[in-house]
C-alpha cells in the first residue's frame, strides 16, 4: 500500500509494534530508529546476569537487529537518533554519527521507553557509580565486579532495581547496604509485604537504612563513600536505583500532549492527541482497570502489549492497548513478591474508594504435605460496592497467584465473586481453600461486620 | 432459639456445614452423624500418605471428633449412622452398634458424600485388592505394604486415585502396571494433556496399558494376576481406582428429588425439593459455571464451600454454593496437571458451544532464567462469542496458574479480554506474556480466521 510505519525506539513497545505490523500488513514500509545499539531486549534480566544466573549478555536479547532486518523485513535503524518530529509535514530528523536527514512517515509510534532518573548527587560521576537501565549498565558492573576485589556495595533506593540488586550483589560476595529515603521498601507493594521483604533483606545481611537520604558520594575518582549528611559509610560500589521517568521532551517538543503523570497522554488505542502519532510503552499513558484514570506503569508486558497493538492499529485492525491492573512481581533472595490495583488504602481513598483490607498469612499447599510454605496475602475491597481493589502477596512459594486477584480486577469482581472462585486444589499444589480465597473470605466477613 | 440442626455425614461438606452455623448462630442445636469413625479428613492425602511424604494418617484430620464436641459445641456422633429420613415429621432415624433412635430436626443437611465404584469383578475380595477411598483403606494398603515383600502393584483405572497411586506405589519400589478401560487417563483433563501425562508416566517405568478392560482378580487367598480376558498379568497388589458415585439412597428413599447426573438436585443456597432439607457435597449437584447447568463433580473445594453456605443459610443469612468450574490439579510423578471449565471439544459441542482450541507450548519463566520449564497450554473458547471455556495445564512447574482460566470463566471473559489481562511478569516467575496470555493470543487470531 505504499504507506510508511515510523517507529522511534528499538525495544518493548517499538519492536513489537514494527513485527506485529509487519506480520499483518506485508506491504507497509517500516523504519525504526534506535538510538543506541541494543535492540528488543529484556532489561528485567539485568540483575540476573550481575547476579551471575544469566551468563551471557545477549541471553537477553530477543532477537537480534540483523535479525529484525533479514528475517521480518524491518528497516530498524541502530546508532540513529530521532532529534525532531515535524508534524505539520509529517517527518522526523534522524541523526546519526555520519548523518542527517528527514524520514517521511504516514504512521508514527513514539517508544522512547523511560530513563533511570539520576538526582544531583555530588559524586554521580565517580569512577565505581552506576545506574542500571540501559544493557550497557549491566556489563559495565559485571566488569567492574570481576577487575576490582571489592567489600562493600551501597544501593541508594529501595524499588525494584534497588531489591533484585540486593541480591545480585549478596551472592557475588559484597556485603549490601541499602538506602531508602522513604520509610518503606517498594512502595507500590504496600506496607505489610514491604515491611517482610524488609525483615527478609536484614536476615539475609542487608544492612538496611529507611528514611535516610543520601547527599552524594565520597571519592577521589573512585567512590569511597556514601555521604549521608553527618555521616558518611564506606562503600565500594554504588547501584543507583531511584526510579524511572518517561522520555517525552521529543514528542512534548513535537506538541504531543503530556498527561498529568507526566508520560504522554493517549486514548484506548494509544493515539496521541496528533493525527496519526501513536505512543506507548515506558513513554505512556494506559488506563488503569481499578480507577478508570490514566496511569504510568513503567512495565515490560504493559509495554510489549502496547506496542503489539499499536501494531495491529497500524495495519487495519483497530484494537485497543488493553489497560494496566499494575501488576508487578520482584524476588527477593528467596521470596517473591506481588502486587496488583490498590494496595494502598490511601491511594484507595484518593481514587474515590472507602478501603477496607485484611493481612492474612495462609500455606501454599496442604499443610500436611512436604514443602508447604507460608503465603501472605494483603486484600483490599471497596467497603460500598465490595468491589476487590487489589492486593499483595509474600511468600518464597505461590507469589505469582497474584494473577487470579489481578484476573478478578478486571472483570470487575467483588470480594463475595471472589470468595467463590472454583480455584484448583492438590495436596501438593495449594491447601483446599486457597490463600486469595481464604483471604477474600476473611474480607467479606470484615465488610459485613 | 431452640431450632436443631441435624447434619448427615461427618467429613468436608457436613462439618463445614455445622461449623459455620455453631460460628453464626449460638443458639442453634447442631448433632451431627457419622456412621464411620474418621471425620473432616483429607481423603486427597491418603495417596501420599502411601507414598511415604506424610507420616500419620493423623496428619489429614484437620480436626477431631473430640476437638468438635468440646471446642465447637457440635453434638457429633460417629458410628451412628442415619438409615431414614421422615420429611413428614421432620426426624431422621439413627442405628449404632447399641441402639436405634428418632432425632427430630428442624433443618437437615444430607451430606453422605461419594463411594468408591466396585465393579462386579470376580476376585474383588482377594487379599491385597483394594479400593481406595476411605481412611482406612489407606492404612490397609500401607499395612499390606509393610507386612509382604511384594513386587508388582497393577492399577485398576486412569482417574486421580490411579494416577497419584502409581506415584506413590513406584516410591514404594513396586513395579507399576495401569489399566484403563477407555483410549486415555484422566478423561476430564482433555486429550492433549492426557497425553502427556501418560508419556511421563511411561518415562517413570509405568507399564500403561489402555483400551484395555480388566475382567477380574485371579488367585487362592491372595491375588496373584489380574484377568484381561485371554491374557492374565502377574501382580501382588491390586489398587482399584474407577471413579465415585454419589451416596444419594439415604434420600432418594425419603423423596429427595435427584437430578440427571444421578446426584441430588438442589438450588442454588443448595435446598432440596423437601422443606428444610438441604445437600452438598459429594453427593449434591452443583451449578456449572460455564454451562449453567446442573453439574455433579465431586470435589473438596466444592463440598467445603457448599457445606458453609449451608451452615450459613441455616443460620439466618442465605448464602449461594457458588458454581464449580470442575477446577481440579493433580500430581504426576514430576509433573502437575490442571484443567478448569470444558476441555473436551465434544462437550463443549453438547453443551452447545462451537469450540476453538489451541494446545501451545510455552515457558513458566524467562527463557534465560534458570530453571524455566515448558507449560503446556490446551485452551478452548466458543467461536461464536469468543467466550473463554476451559483449558488445561500442563508442565513441571506453573500448573496452578489454571486458576488464571477458572477466574476468567466465573466472570464470562473472552478470549480476548484474556489476552488482555495484566498479568505478573519477572525472569525469574514467568515470561514477559505468561503462558496463559500467548496461548489466549493464539487463540484469538485462530477465531480471527
Amino acid at each position: 500500500m505504499g504507506e510508511t510505519f515510523v517507529v522511534i525506539g528499538g525495544d518493548a513497545a517499538g519492536m513489537s509494534a514494527a513485527s506485529k505490523a509487519r506480520r499483518d500488513a506485508p506491504d507497509l514500509d517500516i523504519v525504526a530508529f534506535e538510538k543506541g545499539e541494543w535492540v528488543s531486549y529484556a532489561a528485567c534480566g539485568m540483575p540476573y546476569f550481575v547476579k551471575g544466573d544469566v551468563a551471557d549478555l545477549d541471553a537477553l536479547v530477543s532477537i537480534t537487529a540483523d535479525e529484525f532486518v533479514s528475517e521480518r523485513d524491518i528497516d530498524l535503524r541502530t546508532g540513529a537518533e530521532v532529534v525532531a518530529i515535524d508534524p505539520s509535514v509529517r517527518t522526523v530528523t534522524v541523526e546519526t554519527a555520519a548523518d542527517r536527514y528527514e524520514q517521511p512517515y504516514d504512521h508514527l509510534l513514539v517508544a522512547t521507553g523511560a530513563r533511570a532518573i539520576e538526582p544531583p548527587f555530588p559524586g554521580l560521576d565517580l569512577e565505581g557509580v552506576f545506574t542500571l537501565h540501559r544493557m550497557g549498565d549491566a556489563a559495565a558492573i559485571d566488569t567492574y565486579l570481576d577487575e576490582h576485589d571489592l567489600q562493600r556495595a551501597a544501593i541508594v533506593g529501595g524499588g525494584y532495581v534497588g531489591v533484585e540488586m540486593a541480591e545480585a550483589l549478596a551472592a557475588r560476595g559484597l556485603e549490601v547496604s541499602m538506602y531508602e529515603m522513604l520509610d518503606r521498601l517498594l512502595q507500590p507493594f504496600g506496607e505489610p509485604g514491604a515491611r517482610r521483604v524488609e525483615d527478609h533483606l536484614r536476615e539475609h545481611g542487608v544492612d538496611l537504612h529507611l528514611e535516610t537520604a543520601v547527599e552524594g558520594f565520597l571519592g577521589d575518582d573512585r567512590v569511597e563513600a556514601v555521604d549521608l549528611g553527618g555521616d558518611r559509610a564506606t562503600t565500594d560500589l554504588v547501584v543507583v536505583g531511584v526510579g524511572v521517568e518517561p522520555n517525552v521532551d521529543l514528542a512534548e517538543a513535537a506538541g504531543v500532549e503530556i498527561g498529568p503523570t507526566g508520560a504522554i497522554a493517549t486514548d484506548r488505542y494509544g493515539r496521541t492527541n496528533l493525527e496519526g502519532v501513536y505512543a506507548a510503552g515506558d513513554c505512556a499513558e494506559v488506563d488503569h482497570a481499578v480507577t478508570g484514570e490514566a496511569d504510568w506503569v513503567p512495565l515490560a508486558l504493559t509495554a510489549n502489549r502496547a506496542g503489539r497493538a499499536v501494531g495491529q492499529t497500524v495495519a487495519g485492525d483497530p484494537t485497543p492497548v488493553g489497560e494496566t491492573a499494575g501488576t508487578a512481581i520482584v524476588k527477593a533472595f528467596d521470596l517473591g513478591i506481588a502486587r496488583t490495583g490498590l494496595t494502598d488504602p490511601t491511594a484507595a481513598r484518593a481514587a474515590g474508594f472507602a478501603p477496607v483490607e485484611v493481612d492474612i498469612s495462609a500455606r501454599t499447599r496442604a499443610g500436611y504435605y512436604p514443602g508447604a510454605r507460608p503465603l501472605h496475602v494483603h486484600l483490599l475491597a471497596d467497603g460500598e460496592s465490595r468491589r476487590l481493589l487489589g492486593a499483595t502477596l509474600v511468600g518464597e512459594e505461590g507469589a505469582k497467584r497474584i494473577d487470579t486477584v489481578a484476573t478478578a480486577l478486571h472483570a470487575g469482581l467483588t470480594v463475595d465473586e471472589v470468595e467463590r472462585l472454583d480455584l484448583a486444589y492438590a495436596p501438593p499444589f495449594s491447601p483446599v481453600w486457597d490463600p486469595v480465597l481464604t483471604a477474600a473470605k476473611v474480607l467479606a466477613g470484615r465488610l459485613d461486620q
